[in-house]
């Protein structure tokens, strides 16, 4: 399988290092990975006849900018790759834009329309454009790989799409983020404020430097959008999400919860009641008799209700870049597997 | 899709009902399906153009034994089908042996060597030939889907072949029997004895008339069977397994373990320590922070533990008829989707 990736950053490194790692369980599988691009914003690395491994392995562990090195004067670039079209995926790893999916959502485009196979970690053009890229995978007949952009290691996108197949489902539910379930753990465990947990997950490097994205809850809305429009077929927006998150919760609050043997969780739920899709993100109170009891730190966790498979929870999904990179091999294993590549 | 269906008890009969039930979302997924053969022990229907739906209904609900509906002077058997070889896929679930996995294992043997895929949920054939079969399989270009034989809605086998693929799993354990984990339950809730809560099993359909099978651990073990011979690639046989069931649990343990805050669970276990295998299935305590706490009546349990991906656990699986048969549908789309068919 001839590979491009594009973005380099900690993941896209990682994974050119588990393909060394796993070499040996990758030829028992029959999977033969030449990494034919390597691009990220500053230029790239293209060898048609497959990047070495030694070479790779440098540019993974060296933390050097990417070079160009092909002996044609021009630049390396996605659009490069895409109009060469020497590859049977690409991995497309490029920084997210929320609003307009861009210049992710136009790659994946290209390279579906050009019948390559696309696995991406990339939740900007899933959130905006799922259906078309679907629709044009279907029609190439070539798959789009997504577990990466919900959950990393938890596979919660095939949980839905693989593993309830053939059943209708009517509850998504989940804890979907690491940040905001490492603050509520911290304020169980200690009694300490919101603010103070905060600051800890911050120095610990488990809070981005900007933490409202998580601790408003928007990013556990966007996994639930995504999971909904995937596996419910819809096409729902942000704005149909009513989203809460955890800065208001008060030490007092946690106590008063842990006195009732409750601990609060930070859910994202879409409930079909009648014809209606009820969505909302919220903190809520789960005894020890709930699945998600145990959820917390970097544990992520989610839960189907079906009407012939009965529920399904499925909770794990190692955070970090390992294991999000180990995401993104499975998702090309699976595909490797059904398109024979 | 053409479909041969062998074995027609409850979970084929039920069968015959969902594809009905679910006539839209098969035509939404592309899945056309045409059931061409039923056949059990007393003998069969085959129609060419496709067993008709009201015909179906007839059968799986009015309870009446298959006829011969054929205009040949021929018996319909398994074997007849396999020499005329006109369809795409055989449902098998026919009765279990689990000595020989006959006579399951040579009508799955001959449909793979005709390139015919295969689902089955019969646990013989999978526990004497899974790797045989497998080979077989990959040889002819076919699939066998084999999630029904661990867990019936418990997506357990996926779990490890697909949630898992590209990690290497040191461990994988699971609470697999739904008749223990009732007894278990109303001897937690009620303070019974085991004779009791196994006789209440009896009264309420839950356990077999002969419960051995169940309380004596030996379900549990075949279900981790499969799995450690399915998942890590291995030859075992039922006597690598330590096997030790439920029989000799007292009031006096329950009530100890509920003082500790913990429950008692019969869990299977097969965990690689350095190059050894470990196999036992095995009554533990665990308390409220372990994942299986809440597994239990009819829930069913499955954690691996790997090195890339962590750990995933996955919880549910509804017992029943409907789920055994949903499981089915499930490896079947699983298998048209891969396989285009």
């Amino acid at each position: 399988m001839r590979i491009g990736l594009i973005g380099y950053g900690g993941v896209g490194k990682a994974f050119t290092k588990l393909i060394v790692d796993k070499s040996s369980m990758l030829k028992e599988e029959g999977l033969n990975i030449e990494i034919v691009y390597i691009i990220n914003s500053k230029g790239g690395v293209y060898n048609p006849k497959g990047i070495g491994y030694n070479k790779l392995l440098a540019f993974s562990n060296g933390g050097k900018s990417i070079i160009e090195d092909y002996d044609e004067n021009k630049k390396i670039t996605p659009d490069f790759m895409l109009e060469r079209k020497d590859i049977d995926l690409m991995i497309e790893l490029t920084s997210t834009n929320k609003e307009t999916g861009e210049p992710a959502l136009s790659y994946i485009l290209k390279a579906l329309e050009n019948k390559i196979h696309v696995v991406t970690g990339n939740k900007g053009p899933i959130i905006q454009r799922y259906k078309k890229l679907e629709k044009m995978a279907g029609e190439n007949g070539v798959h789009l790989g997504i577990g990466c952009t919900c959950g990393g290691a938890l596979p919660s996108v095939n949980g839905g799409v693989i593993e309830m197949a053939g059943s209708e489902i009517s509850s998504i539910e989940g804890v979907f983020n690491g940040t905001t379930n490492y603050i509520l753990k911290e304020m169980e465990d200690t009694g300490c404020t919101y603010d103070i947990a905060l600051k800890k997950a911050k120095d610990f490097g488990i809070s981005e430097a900007n933490p409202s994205f998580d601790v408003e809850g928007w990013d556990t809305a966007f996994k639930l959008l995504i999971l909904t429009n995937v596996i419910m077929k819809e096409e729902k927006n942000l704005s149909d999400i009513k989203v809460e998150g955890i800065t208001n919760l008060t030490p007092y609050d946690i106590e008063n919860a842990l006195k009732e043997g409750k601990r609060y969780k930070l859910i994202g739920r879409t409930s079909r009641v009648e014809k209606e899709l009820n969505m909302l993100v919220k903190l809520e109170k789960v005894d020890k008799e709930h699945p998600f009891y145990n959820v917390d730190g970097k544990n992520k966790a989610v839960r189907y209700i079906s009407d012939t498979l009965g529920e399904l929870t499925l909770i794990g999904g190692a955070s970090g870049t390992t294991a999000a990179t180990a995401s993104i091999l499975r998702d090309i294993i699976y595909i490797s597997r059904v398109a024979r590549v």
